[in-house]
C-alpha cells in the first residue's frame, strides 16, 4: 500500500496523479517499480513497447511463462490504486514466494504495461497490444494532443518503434495471465467481500443519437406544434435506464446529453445522446442494442422528429479461462472468502492478452466505487487478501 | 417591405444583421428611418435614451400624444421584421393619413426604440423603459462584453446618459400606445388570417433546476446502485413538457439540458435543466410552477438525488388597454378578417410602456411561424392588412 502511494507521486502535473503513456513520469514510474521488482530478485528490462518486465526464472526452462501484472500509467487526476495495485500485488506474490523457497517449474512474467488507459494517444492497450502480438503499426502515427506521434513518444521513452513486433511473446509457451485488479464498482462492497472473481469482460456498444426537430421561441409556438427535439432525447433515456433495469446484467447509459441551441427561451431543435449497453454475452447486448433503436426511431416517429443513430463502438465480450478462473475461485474459498463472480464492465489489459493465452482476473472491492477519481481507495487488508489468493494459485499451478 | 429589406442591410456584422443598443448601426438605422419619418412630414428628433422619434403634430395640443412603433435593435444574427416591421408600418399609417388629408386633433409619435431585445446589456427595454420613466441609473452601469458599459454607450453614441429621466412622457398627456409586431409564433398562419388582436403579454417564470447524483463508471456500476442524474433532468423535461399540453395556454419549455461530466463512459453525477413557463393569467402560471417544482423534488426523492432550484426570473403577465384593443378588433372584423385573439408568449416593448399609458398590439403573420432568424418573413399582403388596421383605428380614435 506505501508503494501504491510513492507511486501516485510520480506524475506529469504537480498536485494531482496523470501519467500517459512513454511520458518522463513513466520513466521514473518504471525505474521506481523495476527497482522494487530488482529487490524481489527479478531480472528486470523494458521492452520495445515500453512495458516494464520483472522475469522471476524458473526451474525447468520448458516449462513455460506465467504472465502477472497490471498497468502503470494512469488517466487524468487519477487515483493510486487502477493499474499499480495489480502490479504491485504480483510483486508482493514473486518476493513471499521467493522468502517462502517456493520453487516453481515455470517462469513469471510480472508486466507492467506502458498503455491501458489511452489517455494520451485515444486508444487503449497500446503496451498490451504489443505483448499480445497484436499491436498494429499504423497505431505508431497516432497523434497526441501536442502533434507528437506515438512513434516519436516512444523513441523518445526509450522504447524501439521499429522493434514494437518483438515485444511480442507469440512465439513462447505462455501459460496464461492473471490480473489482480480494483474492482471500479460498488458490488464487491455491497456483497461484504473483499475480493471477486471475474466472470468476463463484457463486451459494449456505443453509439450516438441525435434528434432532429424544429427549434422555436419558446413563449409563441403552442406545445401541439413543437417538435421538441429535447423531449424526445429525454424518452430514450429513460427508455435506455429502463432497458437496463429489466435485464439482468445490462449496463445501459446515456452519459452525454444536451438539447441545442440550449438557451432556456428556444424550444430545443435538436438533441444529442450518447449511448453506452455492456453486457457478458454478446447477444444479450445485441438484443438490447437493437431494441433501443427501435425504441428510438418510434420516439422519433410519434414526435415527428428526425433521428440519426451513429455506431461509435462495438467491442465483444471476452471470455476468461475457465481452468485459471476456477483456481482463482478455488484460492479465494479457501482462504475463507465467500465466492462472488461478476462481469468486468471496464476493459482491462487482458482484453489484449485473451488473443494471446488464457486470462483471468481477481477484483479487490474498493471504497464506494470510486474510481478514476484522486480518492479511490482500496484497504490494505483486502490488497492482503488479493496477495494470498494470488499466491496460492501461482503455487497451485506450480504443484 | 422595401424599406424592412434596406434596413436589414444596416448592421454591426457583415453578412448577418446584428444592430445592438447604441452602436454604430444603430446610427445608420436611426439616420435611414429618420430620414423615412421626415418624407412622411414628421419632426424627428432623438431622445437621451436614443430612441428615435418622429412626431405628426395635431390639431389641438391638448388633445395629447398617441405613441405607435416598435423596436430598431435586433437579436444577434436576426430577420428583418421583428421589430422594423412595427416602426415602419407607423409611418407609413402616418404618411397615408397625411397624403389623405386627414386631420386629427392629437398628435402622433412613432417610436423607434434603442433597445428591446437587451442583446447588448443582457437587459431588455433600455428604450421602453426610459419613455416609460422606469429606466433606473443603475442600469447605465452594465457591462456589455467589451467591458463598455451602458453610460459610456450611449454617450458615445449621442445619447444624454444624465439625462435619461428626461425620455420619461409622464408629464405628458398620452393617450395610448399601439404596436404592429410580427408574431413570432406559428398560430395566425394555422388559423390563416394576416393579423391578429393581442389579449394580453403572457407572465413568464424562469428557473434552472440542478440534480445531483452520484457519478460512476458507466461499466461498473449496477442500475440499481446509481443515482443517475441525467435520468431524473429527463422525467422532469417529459413532466414539463406534460404540464403544457395538460393546460390550455400554458407554454412550459426546458431548452437547455445537460448532463455532467457529459462522457458517454460515466454515469451522469449531475444534470442540469432550465424552465419556463408563460401564461396569459399569473394564477395559472404560479400554480403551473408549483407543481413543477413539487414533481422535481418527487423525482428526485424517488431517484436518490439532490434538488436545487434556482429561480432566474417572474415576470406577470402584461394586461392591454380593453378600449384599445377593442378599437383594434373592430378595425380587423372591418377590414374583413376573422377576429383571431392571441396572447403574446414574447415581452414587447409594450410591457414597459404598460406603466406609462394603455397598450394594444396588433400581431401580423409570419412564416412558419420562424422569428429571431435570417429567414424570418412577413408578406407584403399581411402588412397592408396591418396598415389598414391601424390607419382605421389611428382615424376611429380621432374621430
Amino acid at each position: 500500500m506505501a508503494r501504491c502511494r510513492a507511486l501516485a507521486a510520480v506524475s506529469e502535473e504537480r498536485g494531482r496523479l496523470t501519467r500517459r503513456f512513454a511520458t518522463p513520469a513513466m520513466t521514473h514510474a518504471n525505474a521506481l517499480v523495476g527497482g522494487w521488482m530488482a529487490e524481489a530478485g527479478m531480472i528486470v528490462r523494458t521492452d520495445a513497447a515500453g512495458n516494464l518486465i520483472g522475469r522471476a526464472a524458473g526451474a525447468s526452462p520448458e516449462a513455460g511463462t506465467l504472465l502477472l501484472g497490471s498497468h502503470l500509467d494512469t488517466v487524468r487526476d487519477a487515483g493510486a490504486f487502477d493499474g499499480p495495485l495489480g502490479v504491485l500485488v504480483a510483486i508482493a506474490c514473486v518476493a513471499r514466494l521467493r522468502d517462502a523457497e517456493v520453487g516453481l517449474p515455470f517462469a513469471i512474467d510480472v508486466l507492467g504495461f506502458s498503455d491501458e488507459e489511452g489517455l494520451r494517444f485515444g486508444t487503449a492497450y497500446l503496451g498490451s497490444r504489443a505483448v499480445a502480438g497484436t499491436f498494429d503499426p499504423a497505431l505508431l502515427e497516432l497523434i497526441d494532443d501536442d502533434g507528437i506521434t506515438a512513434r516519436d513518444a516512444l523513441a523518445g521513452f526509450g522504447g524501439r518503434p521499429a522493434a514494437v513486433a518483438g515485444a511480442s511473446r507469440r512465439d513462447e509457451r505462455i501459460l496464461g495471465y492473471v490480473e489482480v485488479h480494483m474492482e471500479q464498482g460498488p458490488v464487491l462492497e455491497e456483497r461484504g467481500v473483499p475480493v471477486g472473481v471475474v466472470s468476463a469482460i463484457a463486451g459494449a456498444t456505443r453509439a450516438e443519437v441525435r434528434f432532429a426537430g424544429r427549434a422555436g421561441h419558446a413563449g409563441t409556438v403552442p406545445m401541439e406544434s413543437r417538435r421538441d427535439a429535447a423531449c424526445a432525447a429525454a424518452e430514450l433515456v429513460l427508455a435506455v435506464e429502463s432497458a437496463g433495469r429489466r435485464t439482468a446484467g445490462l449496463l445501459a447509459t446515456v452519459g452525454r446529453l444536451s438539447a441545442l441551441p440550449g438557451a432556456p427561451n428556444v424550444v430545443p431543435g435538436a438533441a444529442i445522446a450518447s449511448l453506452d449497453v455492456r453486457h457478458a454475452d454478446d447477444a444479450v447486448r445485441a438484443a438490447a442494442v437493437a431494441a433501443l433503436r427501435d425504441a428510438a426511431v418510434e420516439i422519433a416517429m410519434r414526435r415527428g422528429v428526425a433521428v440519426d443513430w451513429q455506431p461509435r463502438l462495438d467491442n465483444p465480450a471476452v471470455a476468461v479461462d475457465a481452468g485459471l478462473t476456477e483456481a482463482l475461485a478455488r484460492a479465494v474459498r479457501a482462504r475463507g472468502v465467500p465466492e462472488v463472480r461478476l462481469a468486468s464492465g471496464a476493459g482491462h489489459d487482458g482484453v489484449a492478452l485473451s488473443e494471446l493465452c488464457g486470462i483471468a482476473m481477481l477484483f479487490v472491492r474498493c471504497a464506494d466505487g470510486l474510481s478514476h477519481h484522486p480518492d479511490e481507495a482500496v484497504s490494505a487488508d483486502d490488497a492482503e487478501v488479493a496477495l494470498d489468493v494470488l499466491c496460492s494459485v501461482v503455487t497451485g499451478l506450480g504443484a
